[in-house]
């Protein structure tokens, strides 16, 4: 098989991508910053470039899933984001079909 | 927040396209041709249409993860995929990192 490993990091990806909007809805109960949650996603074991989080940040806000705000009080002003009712709502039905398909790839393993 | 069923169900496609072609690659450990393996799908718990599921089954084809073979024996040919070998390493690959992330979907449950 030719370019089997660019293959698996296409698919990877794919299956990472997925889970990166959970994982930041995930990890926004308490305020946090670009860097922090960067911080605080690859400590759970979830890599995230701050190119690939700070645009997703704003998508979630725009869908209304997180709000953010801004904190001037260091010299070195922050915004902060936090999930909101909506994005509470979207995570526990996104964590539902999480879990459904990791039975369905666990059913399917002892299938196979 | 507008449009939340709208962003839930693109949110969920993408959870689910990342996982359908582990999803085949692990149920076609024996040769199985197209609508069977859409059943075989249903029944763990993975939904995919047929117009889905032929391309991406052409697709995994010319990527040397899946092997495929003609049927003639019925009065209705069919063409049966199943695992390559490269197909297998690469499934080794995903579901390692499949568990990763469920690994890692669970730590940030459990510390939000």
């Amino acid at each position: 098989m030719r370019d089997e490993a660019a293959t698996l990091e296409n698919l990877v990806q794919e299956l990472k991508r997925g889970t990166l909007v959970l994982s930041v809805l995930l990890c926004t109960e308490s305020p946090s910053y670009g860097y922090a949650l960067v911080a605080a996603l690859r400590s759970r074991g979830m890599e995230a470039e701050q190119n690939t989080l700070y645009p997703l940040l704003r998508r979630l806000e725009s869908q209304g899933l997180l709000e953010s705000s801004w904190d001037t009080s260091d010299s070195r002003p922050r915004r902060y984001y936090v999930i909101s009712e909506g994005g509470r709502r979207l995570r526990a039905a996104l964590l539902a079909e999480w879990r459904r398909l990791n039975d369905a790839v666990t059913a399917m393993e002892a299938g196979k």
